[in-house]
């Protein structure tokens, strides 16, 4: 018997927080929803709307399947639900920094197991979901949402979950050409100079430690990082400047989002800054010829969740 | 006119704190006393009771007279007192990684402020501090009490200062050889790979989102290192046995304190089980031909100040 129809709401989700290279993340206010119904029959009929449509592989490679597949697999259920029925409806860009590869495996994960009723806790999810993805920095907030701090103890994950004290807004400049995560990943070094590891270890911890107990002053210089975003500069033209004009403009900070192209500004919601700051960022990026569309977000509280309603 | 005479009590620290290289620190409940009183005639006279009485210069060397000096000379008085009576009862082991010298420079700036009617806030206490010790993880808890996180942007110091929401103990393993920390800092390297500055960025911001928000569960692999304990393990036989002792004992972890060769286990303090980390750590470095005295601590969470009833 084939299973009900649900649908999954995923959000999208930002890397690394500047310092928090690997190991911190944060999941924002723009969704990925995904409707799931696993079948006996086999083979997998795939239909996208929105974001990156066409880009998205329909077949055996799409990983909102191969997610269900692995979950099914680890429950032991792969010969009961042999097929399924995926429909998605993406507004988290594709190939930006946004997360949207976690969302698709989140997706797929989290809609899989609520219709074998709920049988892996949500701990059990981020270690498939980090399994699959290689690294917990997307997937953690994308279960979670708030900032997620994640750690890998031979190959265990953990994740702490925090909402910050203060309300923040987020203003991501999205420019108008991909960049492959493996890209990104290639012009890092695989050793860095001490000096800047720790540069990254005081940040991150500050930041941490000002988002628990909202002490806004000390969020000034914690978005500096050494470790990865010097090297992907030259990948994406005018990031620092775009950062300078954003917190000229009045944001706290910003960062490249994951391996970018995306770049995220911190902003404090009360300030009413958001509006100048995304103008601003987006005047910068054209400076250095990138068009680039800007997103006013939120922190998403929440994380993946089922729709009933939809 | 010469000034009167005040004493400053200032914490013993414990850097590093496992992740938190060149970051993190904390004040413990182990102090060093220092009797100042500034006069306009030149030269110093320094007497020095309990630890390391006999190894610390008692001359123009003097951290405790150099910090004074500084002081002085930032608030263009150094023409007004030429010398100084000093007197030091310290409690802090010597070269073991408690940052005794630290408390030098903390107690010269502290008291020689204190006798001018303490021109300088906190912060810029520890702006010279560092100045002086060329780096902030031991003299920010000396100054601050608490755990502390520290980053120096562009020269400029900041210090995050909290106290946890649970109550630890603090075991100290104190090794009767010492280590300069010059020693121990020769033997890191100056490049570091990637994954092991990822590893000490997620274990360090979980370590400060745990202490925050009191959530001990996280704590249990918060305090591995990969950036400098490899490489000094070497400088302190049976290292890794005796973290492994403490943690089997009941610690939630351990780590070397500062550049060594003490070493520090974190434990709840509810749990009660001090005593027995205490001798298993003993016990562990025993077996590898180290004779260690054992510390119980605490937190201290008031850091450096004046004593008004000694």
């Amino acid at each position: 018997m084939d299973s009900r129809s649900i649908w999954v709401r995923v959000p999208g989700t930002s890397a690394n927080c500047g310092p928090g290279f690997d190991s911190i993340g944060l999941a924002c206010t723009v969704y990925n929803d995904l409707q799931l119904q696993l079948t006996e029959a086999p083979g997998c009929r795939i239909t996208i709307n929105g974001a990156g449509a066409g880009n998205i592989p329909c077949d055996d490679r799409n990983i909102v399947w191969q997610s269900v597949q692995y979950l099914l697999k680890k429950a032991g259920l792969a010969d009961t639900y042999k097929g399924a029925i995926i429909h998605m409806e993406n507004n988290v860009p594709l190939s930006r920094g946004l997360g949207s590869s976690a969302t698709a495996i989140v997706a797929g994960l989290k809609g899989a197991n609520a219709l074998i009723n709920n049988r892996f806790t949500r701990r059990e999810l981020l270690q498939f979901a980090t399994d699959i993805e290689g690294h917990p920095d997307n997937v953690a907030p994308a279960i979670y949402g708030g900032f997620t701090i994640s750690t890998v103890t031979r190959g265990d994950v953990e994740c702490f979950t925090l909402i910050p004290k203060m309300r923040l807004k987020l203003v991501v400049a999205v420019p108008d050409f991909p960049l492959s995560t493996k890209k990104a990943r290639e012009v890092l070094p695989k050793e860095v100079p001490m000096k800047d590891a720790i540069n990254n270890i005081g940040r991150a911890g500050m930041l941490v430690a000002a988002l628990c107990k909202g002490n806004e002053k000390f969020l000034r210089n914690v978005f500096e990082d050494a470790l990865h975003q010097p090297y992907r500069a030259k990948l994406i033209p005018g990031m620092y400047d775009v950062f300078s004009a954003a917190k000229k403009a009045g944001a706290l900070g910003a960062s490249l989002s994951g391996a970018g192209p995306c770049l995220i500004a911190y902003c404090l919601q009360r300030r009413h800054v958001e509006d100048a700051v995304g103008q601003a960022m987006q005047e910068a990026f054209a400076r250095h010829g990138v068009k680039a569309n800007i997103l006013s977000l939120e922190l998403d509280t929440r994380g993946a969740h089922i729709l009933n309603d939809k």
